[in-house]
C-alpha cells in the first residue's frame, strides 16, 4: 500500500460522520423517478450532485434530458494515467406500500441492530448510498492528495428505475465525451455481509404493460355475467400461460440465444456454500418455483424469466362490488441472458397475447425499459487489479459472480462506448431494496468507500 | 279503473316535478354502504325516509343494526285489505372510476336525449329512483283519498350493495312485525323501454375474495426472479382455471342443483324478440363469452357463473417497479340457479384454490355475501293481478322474466318470512347501474309512480 493510500484511507476513517452527513442530504431528496409528481425532486437530487462534485474541483453539469437530467463530470489525473467512467443513479424506486415502512423512507436514520449498523432510506443501498462511496473516495484522495489517482468522469443518471428512455440518445450524443478505458459501476452486491465480489454476468431486460379491452364500459355482473367478455379472464389466462409446469416460459422462441452456464463456471458457483434453504428462508418461502432441475444460484443468474410485476382491473376497494370491468392491465417483466433478444421477446409476447384474445376485444401493449444482458471477460486484467484491491480492503478473498437483476448501462456501454464494465458494489441481500425498510449497513458505505479509494490507485498500475 | 285511483293517478301527473325533487334530496346524501367513510351519510339517507314516511303517516323509525341501520315503517289500510311489505335499498355502490363520469355522481341533473328525459346521478335507478316511485305513489293515494288501498309495511336496507351481513338477524328478529301476505320489491327492469314486466326467476350469488401470500416481504424481480413465488402468478392460475374452454366454471360438483329451463318457458323468452348482436352491440362486444350452445338469455337468467370483479397485486402505479409482491388479491362472485347451495360453492372455491397453492405460501379467504336463487310460482294469483295493472299503465301486455341479478332478500322473505316476492321495477339496460353516469329515465320515474298506484289497488281486490 502506497503512503497516499494510507493517508486518504485514515482521512476516510476519521471524517466517516461527515460523509454520512452528505449522503443523508442526498437520501431527503424524494426522487422517485417513475412518478412525474416528484419531477422536480429528481431535478434536485441531480443539483445536489452537481454542487458536491463542483466542490471536489470536478467540472460538473446537469444535462437536460426529455426526462429526468443527467449528472456529468470530469477531473484530471496524472499523464499516462487509464480514465474510468463511473456510473451510478440518483433516482429511487416509488415507496410504497407506505404503511410497511417502520420510518419515513425520505428521512434517513441509522439503526443498531445484532451489532450492526445500519441505514434506513429510500435509495440508502440503491443507488444512493453506493454512488456516494465512489464520491467519498474521490473527496479523500483530493483533500489528502490534491488530485486523483485517475482521470475520472462521472455519469449519474435519474431514470434508471423507470427503464432509463433518455439514456440511449444521450449516451449516443455524448459518446466522444464519455468514452473513456472502462466503466466502473456502483449498483451491485457483495458475496455476502464478509465477501468482496466483482459482477462479471448480469441479466437483461424487456419489460411492458398490457391492458386487455372488453366491454366499452364496466358492466353490472348480474345482468352481463356469462354473456360479456370479462378483461380480467382474458388476462389470467395469458398470464397463467406464460410458464409449463416445469417452470419454463411458453412465448415461442423464447430460449432462443440462452446459453448453457459453462461447467468451470458452474463449479465456482458450487463453491461459494449458498444454501437454498436459507436464500428461501429468509423471504418466508421454502419451494423453489422457478425451472425444475436447476439450481437457485442458475435460476437467478443464468436463466431468463418471466414475472408479473403488477396487476389490476375492476373493483379493488373495500367490500365487494358485482361488477365485469372494461380493462385489466399486468406489468410483466422478461429477465433475459446470454444473446435473448428483448425485441423478439417483445414481439412473441405480443402473439402469445393476440392468440387469447377473444375476437370483440383488443389490447394495448406499452414497452417500457428493455437492454440485453450482458457478460464480461472473466480475464479483463482490469478484473484482475479491482479483485486483488478488494481482496485487501475486505481481508477475504473477492469472488467473481453474477447477478440476476439488470443494469441495462452496462449493455449501453458496451454497444454505443465500446467500454467495458466494472461492477463492483457493497450491497448485501437482507438490504431489501424496491422494498419498504430498505436500507445499507455503514459497513458497506464505509468499507466501500475505502474500497474505491484502493480501486481507484490499482488500476493506475 | 276506479275514480279514485283515476283522481290518486291524476294527483302524481301533476305533481311530478315535487316528486322529483324529493327524489334529488335522496340522491345527494352519499349512501355508499361498502366505504366505511360513508357511514354516516348511509344513516342521513335512512333517515331522511323515516322522516318522508312520517310525513305520509306512516310509523315509520330508523332501526340500528351491527352495520348500516334499516328502516321500517307500517301504515294500516281498509278492514280486510291484504297487507303488503315494500322492500327497497337506500345504499348505493361506489362511484369509481370517478374521471368516467359526466357530472358529479351526487349531483342529480336531468338531461334530455333523442327526446327522452333521465335522471342522471349514483343511486338514479339502483335503487333510490325505483323505491322512491313507491314512497311517492304512497303519497298520492294518501293526499287524494286519505288513505292507502292496502295495509302496507316497508322495508328500506342500507346495505344491499355491501352484501346485507345484517339483513337475516335483523328479519329474525323482526319476523312477527314484517310478515305481509306479500312482498313487494322494486330493484329490477322493465323488459324494454315499452314493456312492463314481473321478473319471476333470481340468480343467487356466492361472492368471496382471495388473497394468497408468499414471500414475507416485497422482493426484486431480479435477485428473486426465478426462485421465489410470485403470488400473482399463482392467483392467475386460480383464476384462469376456473373456466373450461366450453365457457363451463370447472368447480367440483358446480353443476349440482342446476336445472335445465323447461322448454315451455324457453319459448316464452324467444317469443321476447331479444337481439343477441344488440344486446352485446350496445356494450361494444359482439361474440358471447359464456357456455356454448345457450342463448344470452339464457347464459345470463338461467344459467350459473364465475366472475372476478376486481383483482390487485404488485406495483400499479405509473411507469414500472420490477417487483415481486408479497401478495395478489381477486374478488370473485358465483351467480347460482335452481338449487345450488352457496356454501357448497364456497367450499368448491376453496379446494380449487388449495389444489393450486404452493407448498410454502397460503391464502385468505372472505365470504362476502351470499344466497341462493329464487323462482316464484308463475301462476300465483298477484302476479296476475300486478301484471294486468301494469298492462293497464303501459298500455302493452306485461311480460314475466328472469333476471341475471341476485336480490338475496327475496330467499329471506321466502326462508325466514315465509312470503312471495313480486318483484317489479321500471330500470332499463342503458341504466348503467354499478357504472359511471348511472341514470333513470323520467318515464320510469313517473309511470313507474302511477304502475305502484295501480298495483296498490290490484292487489287490494
Amino acid at each position: 500500500m502506497s503512503a497516499s493510500l494510507d493517508t486518504a484511507l485514515a482521512h476516510i476513517d476519521k471524517n466517516l460522520d461527515a460523509s454520512l452527513e452528505r449522503l443523508f442530504a442526498l437520501l431527503r431528496i424524494e426522487s422517485i423517478s417513475t412518478d412525474l409528481a416528484y419531477k422536480q425532486a429528481c431535478r434536485d437530487a441531480g443539483q445536489y450532485l452537481v454542487d458536491e462534485l463542483t466542490s471536489l474541483g470536478f467540472d460538473a453539469s446537469l444535462r437536460d434530458t426529455p426526462g429526468h437530467p443527467m449528472v456529468v463530470a470530469h477531473h484530471d489525473g496524472p499523464a499516462d494515467a487509464p480514465h474510468v467512467l463511473f456510473y451510478g443513479h440518483y433516482d429511487v424506486q416509488p415507496i410504497d406500500p407506505i404503511e410497511l415502512w417502520d420510518n419515513p423512507p425520505f428521512e434517513p436514520v441509522v439503526k443498531e441492530r445484532d451489532g450492526a449498523k445500519r441505514i434506513h432510506a429510500r435509495g440508502a443501498s440503491d443507488d444512493k448510498g453506493q454512488l456516494m462511496t465512489f464520491v467519498e473516495a474521490c473527496r479523500a484522495w483530493k483533500e489528502t492528495s490534491g488530485t486523483l489517482p485517475c482521470r475520472v468522469s462521472i455519469l449519474f443518471e435519474g431514470e434508471e428505475e423507470s427503464g432509463s428512455p433518455s439514456l440511449e440518445p444521450f449516451l449516443e450524443a455524448a459518446a466522444q465525451e464519455l468514452k473513456a478505458d472502462i466503466a466502473l459501476v456502483c449498483d451491485t452486491g457483495m458475496w455476502d455481509r464478509n465477501t468482496p465480489a466483482i459482477t462479471v454476468s448480469l441479466r437483461g431486460m424487456a419489460t411492458s404493460e398490457v391492458t386487455i379491452h372488453a366491454a366499452n364500459r364496466d358492466l353490472h355482473s348480474g345482468f352481463y355475467g356469462g354473456a360479456a367478455q370479462n378483461p380480467i379472464h382474458i388476462l389470467s389466462k395469458v398470464l397463467a400461460d406464460l410458464h409449463d409446469t416445469d417452470g419454463g416460459v411458453t412465448l415461442e422462441g423464447f430460449y432462443d440465444g440462452v446459453e448453457e452456464v459453462p461447467e468451470d463456471v458452474k463449479a465456482v458457483w458450487n463453491s461459494l456454500g449458498f444454501s437454498e434453504a436459507e436464500f428461501l428462508g429468509d423471504i418466508g418461502l421454502s419451494v423453489p418455483s422457478g425451472e425444475k432441475g436447476r439450481s437457485i444460484l442458475e435460476q437467478t443468474w443464468a436463466r431468463p424469466t418471466a414475472e408479473v410485476n403488477g396487476i389490476t382491473g375492476g373493483y379493488t376497494g373495500e367490500g365487494f362490488k358485482t361488477v365485469i370491468a372494461a380493462q385489466a392491465s399486468a406489468k410483466v417483466s422478461f429477465r433475459l441472458v446470454g444473446k435473448q433478444d428483448p425485441h423478439k421477446v417483445h414481439a412473441a409476447f405480443r402473439k402469445h397475447i393476440e392468440a387469447r384474445l377473444p375476437a370483440d376485444c383488443r389490447y394495448d401493449y406499452i414497452e417500457h425499459g428493455s437492454g440485453p444482458a450482458t457478460q464480461l471477460d472473466w480475464d479483463l486484467p482490469q478484473v484482475k487489479l479491482a479483485a486483488d484491491a478488494l481482496s485487501d480492503e475486505w481481508e477475504k478473498e473477492s469472488v467473481r459472480i453474477a447477478m440476476g437483476g439488470s443494469i441495462p448501462i452496462v449493455g449501453n456501454f458496451k454497444d454505443q462506448l465500446g467500454m467495458d464494465s466494472l461492477l463492483i458494489g457493497f450491497a448485501l441481500p437482507d438490504n431489501a431494496i424496491h422494498s419498504p425498510n430498505e436500507k445499507y449497513d455503514l459497513k458497506s458505505f464505509h468499507k466501500g468507500t475505502r474500497s474505491w479509494a484502493r480501486v481507484l490507485e490499482a488500476l493506475a498500475q
